[in-house]
């Protein structure tokens, strides 16, 4: 059956096929993608979609001296496939053998690791710069799908793209899809486009000055290679739009696009998932549940997302019952950031849900826009903590991010009910921005004790008082701390005291500093992300003059690529076990 | 002669006034404006460009409830002056009293203190939205820059104000400049706007779904004023494009509008700086000479500026020597960033100038598309360090943001010749990004001891070696470190040892562990920037769990606004005196 596909291991194979085997080859394309899809799971809608238009792009243009970037890159697997890597989407045994995104690790045709959308027109930009000092003639593509042009970085890259003068080539994949409905003035013009066959004149490519072509069939694959060979060695920046069918080829996908942009192992036949659904509750799914209601009650209550409305829990009927209140502003996190900072400032209470990998992109809103001005808003961090996954989504880096910003309260609740207690406060004090980092993804329930308000002067939260000993455990390591605490009583006498610190962005002085009267001699921090500049550094910067010696556990600062959350553990002396003896060691010197 | 100005204090004091009596009191202001800024220094050339928009949006608006919200917002003077604030532009005694920028301390007519780009947009969309929840029907208008709409969040503002369905008025203020000239493929349409009257069928803000408005003289007050009368009250998103002369009426201003888009004092008559020149060597110059010879030697060697060019030391005249090595990206740092990552994975060899405070718009660029794709660009640190200056534009957080991001390397030099030397094997290394933060503004020369190379592991530099205590002093403040080293030792016969760390990114452990058998108890870190987070605080976790005791010195986490350096300085504990003080009396209960 896979007749064509047995013949193409690198881009080169390509190039002697007729336009009957181009179609073939990408019928046979889709189905050993949608085979190992069922298995492995992954990002189905968006590399349904671009099978044609990946075909085409390594027929037409000569990998890896014509440089290709995908946006995000998790549109990447016909591109892996076509490219030295075809045993990964073919041979079962091999199915984990390559990531989810573009990766020079793994091949020459991946130019960069990308994750992260909106990116990809800037690092182009960047290689058609270094392209021309150096006096070569290459051509250079950027792949941007419509979600990710809402990205701040996406409209920068393509300013500046307009005007280098020289070979530059930017395909936007459009789908009328973002991970969830496309959000935007933007996609107005896109619709336009799409509706007059490219021929408006109101026309958003050309108003930056860029040469423009419409392909009104992306999923044709020789219309799209009749486009580029348009386009190949261009001397001037040009844009080729091309409409495709996210999910195309495959029914289920095609009818419920939001949900198949990503989803696990499936059944083929019937589309239905096979993973076992978490009966378990989630901090998601409470935090639709408590916003939902507090939006009915309060019109002022205003819930924010970047275009991943699900990680607050938001599903397409939620979202529509708050036409008002729940502004999806598409990908575009540092907006989303400023719009909280107005809105609060307007006297609207504001919630911006986001992941730990994606605040990254908003820094200086967080600083000038949002801190600067005191504005009461409140951001929800989700996924954050050592994950399996990515290293261009991991979840470690938010703490050193945010705590050193004046002015913020950043908290990290340990359980649901302190949560749902930071929450409510946050939401209703209109003094301070505050950013709750949300502890996991399945909720957990402890007897805790509650403030009535979280604001500055930081106040910990004694767990359990002993002697010697003090573990501050943060956030959901609070379990953590609680298996080394009963480890240290059970097997080695010493009653450590154990510590909730709430505060990320503050220390306690009071409590820190009555420990060393009451006998404490060590401190031990326990953080589910990077030392570097994390919490813990703060508690020994704190004791860095006194007789108290500190102990800082956490992730160490580097790029992680899927590499199981047990094995990070280990490798960073996060066991219990390894804990218990870091801290054993110590402890037994300073009775010596 | 000021008889209509002198009825003026308050925005509804204008509202009587005729079509003539606008444009005298626009000449008033010009004048009033000019006198106090031939004193004063300041943003000469935005200022004097949109006195009549301001007087317009006054006359036709009602600040403060409908709000006014002035992007970067270094074109206010106008605005402080009629809503309050006009003593502080005529009586010499009272001209420091107010801010450069908007600041809601100063007046309700204030609605944020603002002092990025590109931001106004999306604080105007979330002053809407908060306006909607609440039932309300103010205006809001967002009053922009022709240069700060190449800036990414101005784009994602945009993208979504277009589709908020509700009031809000964005005002494109083009006078055909950034601080230098404009960048970008958007510049292209803005003029072809402003030479069609705004009547071309190919339209950004059009494409973008906004209702748009022309005004051909937006320094004719009473056209601006028939404009903004035809928009006040819209029930939808619209762009009123005015077209502005930067410097307006001033004759110096207007014929070199670069340089006088921020002035110091002048003579009013010849517009002659009244500021002593600088005999003194400043690394801005220093850079520029050193890159343009590196350049002319190699052309794969290429400098990027978001929109400010000068503070690599690259003048008009300069710049126009590389046309293909230079790149002014306009008010893009996130896309430069992503740039020089491109470039350098390219081959080229890409070096970065920005100022500290505009670093904190690259976080996510710096991670995803740098660190995370080990590409070897250099990225030059200017204005770093605790300065008098804005509230808006500090540069004491820059540490912290860049010190936790794996595989750049972080360096600190501490003299010119430490520079050139991190510099030159910056640009020629092929392995990491590199971060050198610029040592201060003024070059300081000393004898000192340079690296072959300055990879990991981290090697500090032992300045003098001593006993007991030894201060880790940083970049720029190891002078500090070598008076406080003095004092000691003259005034209290401690003979201290005094390090330079080079290395901000990390630390040189075998000098750390050396530094305790060698008989020292006390490490003391001094460091330009904010302890939370910072160099220091790296070293007390360093030493957590050791007998030896660190002080960290240091800025505190804080927004200041208009504070001398020196009080500063006073106030967090690092003048020489204060950080002897703190030194002996830990020294001395050591010994006790």
């Amino acid at each position: 059956m896979s007749k064509v596909l047995d013949k193409i291991n690198i881009p080169k194979d390509l190039k002697g096929l007729s336009k009957s085997e181009l179609v073939q080859l990408c019928g046979e394309i889709r189905q050993q993608m949608l085979m190992r899809l069922s298995v492995t799971g992954g990002h189905v809608g968006s590399n349904l979609a671009v099978i044609e238009a990946v075909v085409a792009l390594h027929y037409v243009f000569d990998s890896p001296v014509d440089q290709i970037i995908f946006d995000v890159s998790h549109q990447c697997y016909a591109h892996k496939l076509l490219t030295g890597r075809k045993e990964a989407y073919i041979d079962p045994e091999k199915y984990f053998s390559v990531s989810g995104f573009t990766n020079p690790a793994e091949s020459e045709h991946d130019i960069f690791s990308i994750g992260h959308t909106s990116t990809a027109i800037s690092l182009a930009c960047g290689l058609a710069k270094g392209r021309d000092v150096k006096g070569e003639t290459n051509n250079v593509i950027a792949v941007v799908g419509d979600g990710a042009l809402s990205g701040g970085e996406a409209f920068e890259g393509l300013n500046h793209a307009a005007e280098l003068g020289s070979n530059m080539i930017i395909i936007i994949n459009d789908n009328d899809m973002s991970i969830a409905g496309n959000h935007g003035g933007l996609y107005q013009n896109l619709k336009l486009l799409r509706e007059t066959k490219g021929k408006a004149d109101c026309n958003f490519f050309q108003a930056l000055g860029f040469d423009y072509f419409f392909v009104p069939d992306g999923n044709d694959v020789n219309a799209v290679v009749n486009a580029l060979e348009k386009v190949k060695n261009t001397d001037h920046p040009v844009v080729v739009h091309m409409c495709t069918v996210k999910g195309k080829g495959y029914r289920f996908a095609e009818a419920n696009r939001e949900s198949w942009h990503y989803m696990g192992p499936f059944d083929m036949d019937t589309g239905k998932s096979l993973e076992d659904t978490v009966d378990a509750e989630t901090y998601e799914a409470l935090t639709a549940v408590y916003l939902a209601d507090k939006m009915r009650k309060d019109p002022k209550v205003t819930a924010i997302t970047a275009g991943t409305p699900k990680i607050l829990g938001f599903g397409e009927s939620l979202r529509q019952q708050f036409p008002k209140q729940f502004a999806d502003v598409g990908i575009a996190e540092g907006h989303a950031v400023a719009l909280a900072s107005g809105i609060a400032k307007a006297g609207g209470k504001p919630v911006f849900g986001v992941s730990s990998s994606f605040l990254q992109r908003t820094y200086d809103q967080l600083s000038s826009d949002l801190a600067l001005n005191h504005s009461p808003a409140v951001i929800l961090v989700f996924f954050a903590g050592i994950s399996y996954g990515s290293q261009t989504h991991m979840g470690i880096f938010d703490v050193s991010l945010v705590r050193n910003i004046p002015d913020i309260i950043c908290l990290a609740p340990t359980c649901k009910e302190e949560y749902l207690s930071m929450l409510e406060w946050a939401i209703e004090q209109t003094e301070h921005p505050v950013i709750i980092r949300v502890p996991g993804i399945e909720t957990v329930s402890r007897d805790v004790k509650l403030l009535p308000e979280y604001a500055y002067p930081a106040r910990y939260e004694i767990v359990k008082y002993g002697t010697e000993v003090a573990i501050l455990a943060l956030g959901k390591f609070l379990e953590l701390g609680e298996r080394v605490r009963e480890r240290l009583e059970t097997e080695h006498g010493i009653r450590a005291t154990l510590i909730n610190p709430r505060y990320v962005s503050a220390v306690d002085e009071t409590i820190l500093r009555a420990l060393p009267k009451d006998g404490h001699r060590l401190v031990v921090t326990l953080e589910d992300g990077v030392t570097d500049g994390g919490f813990g550094e703060k508690i020994a910067g704190f004791y860095g003059s006194s007789s108290v010696k500190v102990l800082n556990f956490g992730a160490r600062k580097e790029f992680v690529d899927r590499v199981t959350v047990e094995e990070q553990y280990f490798r960073y002396h996060l066991t219990a076990e390894q804990i218990n003896a870091d801290i054993l060691e110590l402890y037994n010197s300073l009775n010596h």
